[in-house]
């Protein structure tokens, strides 16, 4: 995941019951901030004046790397960026990162596909998505 | 909170994430245990065959004892009861009990509102969930 | 809670998945908001330089008000004051603002115990709490 | 997954506000479902007569597949077993399933590392931890 250039960070605040009884996040909580991430991160694609159809996405798979445990007092902000876009489908990269040392806490990649939920099937990624992406991470998908 | 009595019981599954720093229940988690509560109890009472109208209920108020921390393992259900009806409002009694000890771990009051989401506004206690509740609890409101 | 002077104030991020079916942000959401800004507001008070004995607080009692739905993009703070200290015991209040609109959204008083986890039992709120308290707030305790 | 024999299952129960915004189980809830299928299968595992020494795991590596959304009122459970056992780490396959119609809802694959807590570095799978998952499983690892 080194080669991937992050445009899009969201500080992260940590909630009092985000840490279990091993004194660290719970790896469960970290999908609540990867959730964060990519809500934000469409939400900000989506600003851009492009006709959006009902073009939902659905998370199909996610994989999740835990490099080093998260504490209570640090600051932490999760990182989204978009690195591939298929027929039907999109993939996603992020990582958790501790803002003060720069180190990479743990890394995520997500697979979300089109979907219509007037029909409860799949569907092609809309241009305006992939036109929205292209012109926010600067390179054409 | 001595003299109600509670028919409706409802264990809890106790998740790994729900225990916090200090080792037990997070204070927090406690009220997705009463929602949970009370969710079921107004289930159970709506199976009896009433003509609901779209009678919603919302929290305005709640009151919450925490009388003894609850640890990973231990059996654990919450108890609901309703304990009076006013004319917008009904109050409702809740109990986090040790199922193995019967020792009482938390308590809580709620107050719900009759609410109409059309108008966004206050309403009446139906008629139905008076008798449905009267039916439950045995005994008249 | 209109006379309260609020001088502690905590801007809240939401998570997508504190907003329930319902579409606004769960109740049972609000007490993890609660904890956050009752957490910082003590570590703030405890950097006052005191001789800080182990003077643990655990939460005996709840009281709150829920005044009005909080949805996904609202901005939200929680605000946490210090109304009262007795011997063994102190009184917190809490609301939360829509920090746009200065809207209360909901209040929230909590009663914290002073306890010593080595005995195991209550034991008196410390000079040391008094006097941080009494100075951050700006009177006297 | 299909050729899996899964020994362990654990009825869920769902809470309020698992269900998001979407109507269904967010997707970060699905993780604390694994969690607690994980946790009561290395504690069935580790209640066989072993001379267990401190052997922790810790999650490394999660890949998890979202089959089919769930929604509030479905029989689910979580389903575990081990599907193999390296020098230092193990991997553990688990699915959600809806209990009353079999459908497979959504599956997980997580790779565990032998962690020493005291040194804070990896560390052999142990013996016992071998021995014991060889007999639950009823194969040799």
């Amino acid at each position: 995941m080194q080669d991937i250039i992050f445009k899009h960070t969201v500080p992260l605040q940590l909630r009092f019951n985000d840490i279990d009884a091993l004194g660290h996040v719970n790896n469960s909580v970290y999908f609540t901030f990867y959730d964060l991430g990519k809500a934000r991160y469409f939400e900000e694609i989506k600003q851009n004046p492009i006709n959006w159809n009902k073009a939902e996405l659905v998370i199909a798979n996610i994989h999740a790397d835990f490099l080093s445990p998260v504490f209570m007092h640090e600051k932490i902000a999760v990182q989204t960026a978009t690195i591939s876009i298929g027929n039907k489908s999109l993939k996603v990269a992020q990582r958790i990162i501790n803002t003060e040392t720069g180190e990479t806490k743990a890394t995520c990649e997500t697979i979300l596909v089109g979907f219509d939920s007037a029909t409860f099937s799949t569907q092609q990624i809309s241009e305006a998505w992939r036109e929205g992406i292209s012109r926010y991470e600067g390179r054409s998908f």
